[in-house]
């Protein structure tokens, strides 16, 4: 049956990525890749993990699988994980998936992939704007956007990308011209969403991966991370919020 | 209009020590320095800093100016700052102040100065023991007392400086006899103060910053920080509680 | 009286070791160690501590003695003494304790030890098994098995020593085979312990440090630390809980 080594920051990566929007997902062992993706309850945000089979030690699904996983209860397990240590997953039967690491072997029952909500279809998004950042620069601003607002305004143009947040009496600017940006189309877009949202997904990604934005106008939002070293790609959507009108 | 730079760490202690009193604060740029003062709600204690022009690396107050802030949203936002970072503060009408570092531009309503509570004297006060110490040396000593009662005595005498708490069945004393002080006038003097001021008071110094004490006989207590290497004063005057007697 | 020096380390563990059991002690000066003892008030555990005088810098009891002390304010306090900070132990008479480190003398009111409870016999257990391992790895393994359960199964075999813990749909394990300990007779034994006790045994010991386990089958386990670079003996017996038969 299935049977794959992975570095440890990889499970971590997967785990924290599906936990910021549902506790149980659906994982696919595919030939090539493993690949999980859901919605959160509220339908608000989708998030979509792709793990190619080279980011893993060892990559044996012995055919293509589908399994129902409890993520949340894998991602505090991981907790104890160091990220360079190796961790082997282990499918022995239908019932139950083993996750091995030191001295430690993690064994849990498996959920009936049909007993898990529906998967969504990616949908096909038309998005003007391209903005490549640090995720460490995106982290920054929506922490200082917190600590005065619930959502956020992203806008991109001919000059730069800037996220804006405005509180009662204050306002907060992170602005990025084309040279702070790793890469920008300089394409215009705006588009308003829930720091709620974004707080969660930030967690996922440290300084020196790389984050790319796609925009629209009054649009869903792709977040499209890098992450582990580039062994683990997240992607998030995460729908507009109306923009009040100035 | 207003426009100075000047590094994170000065910013992030100017905000510190005013937010350890009171959430609104007069600030006024002066020819020569930044300086500002308030008196906590409960008049118990005064809060005053100062910060000469020569800290800043660029100052232009371009002419006397007060204007009215609110310390705790400066104070939320600076934690975002790295400390040698260098911050730009620009006033460019009579309604917002604009806080520009790194990406990031912070923009808040300016208070009505005529609003904040009326700013106190401050008080002569004569006060014959001086006593010159480290300022991690006098956190460790209030951290401690902490522990076991709500007040401490500071006594002076020709043998030293000591800081006492009583607890119901133990007591702590920091005793520092002249060679663990960097200077000291032997004068007696002994008041008791509300650790729980002294506590929001420490949180502005860190190790190796000088404290000079002024003490005096249930009297209130000058404590004079030099911060930000040394490029921040604040003072502190905390009122003493009621020594009961022995 | 009583006059000793010894390394902030050694009070740090000897306080941390009592205060999982009990918050009052009684210390026992003898000429070769200090001693001291306790049973838990739900009579599930018992500690004991033992420092040879040899672990001290300066050690003199002046004739044995029994003192009472209110450890959970000893440990309180020694939180502010640091690990290679001296620390000066004085029985001045038969009512206080002082405890001097840097320039902070904490002085604390000595219990009557008739006061305290009574003293646990130590009770006489064959324990068939001897695991020695790291505490370090001990620590691992119950802070991941606190995750999913409240009790936790030791068990030895030919094959190795194990700790697992079950929770509701997954299960946990632990597994040291022979080369993973610093010394294991292999002997046949297995008991399940409240994960609630071991959680604060294990606070007292850090990774290095050695831990030997005796355990046997449906009885009562005896770890036995050794902290603080070796200078402090601490030894909690645990009672079993019924395993419920599977």
């Amino acid at each position: 049956m299935i049977n794959t080594i992975v570095a440890g920051e990889v499970l971590k990566s997967i785990t924290r990525a599906m936990v910021a929007l549902v506790s149980e997902a659906r994982f696919h062992f595919m030939a090539d890749k493993l690949h999980s993706r859901a919605v959160d309850p509220a339908n608000v945000a989708m998030v979509i993990v792709n793990v190619p089979k080279e980011s893993f030690e060892v990559y044996n699904p012995n055919g293509e699988k589908t399994i129902g996983v409890d993520v949340n209860r894998i991602f505090e397990i991981s907790k104890s994980i160091r990220g360079d240590e190796p961790v082997e997953f282990k499918l022995e039967d239908d019932t139950s998936l083993n996750v091995k690491f030191g001295s430690v072997e993690y064994s849990v029952a498996l959920i009936d992939p049909s007993a898990i909500r529906k998967e969504p279809k990616i949908p096909n998004l038309e998005l003007p704007a391209k903005i490549v950042i640090d995720a460490g620069e995106f982290k920054k601003a929506i922490v200082a956007s917190d600590k005065i607002s619930d959502r956020v305004l992203f806008k991109s143009s001919e000059n730069g990308f800037s996220i804006e947040a405005e509180g009662d009496v204050d306002r907060i600017t992170s602005f990025m011209s084309e040279a702070d940006l790793i890469e920008f189309n300089k394409a215009d877009a705006r588009s308003m969403f829930s720091i709620e949202y974004l707080k969660e997904f930030i967690k996922v990604a440290s300084p020196g991966d790389t984050l790319t934005i796609y925009l629209g106008n009054n649009y869903p939002v792709r977040l499209v991370f890098e992450v582990a070293g580039g062994k683990v790609g997240v992607e998030y959507i995460l729908a507009p919020r109306i923009e009040e009108s100035e």
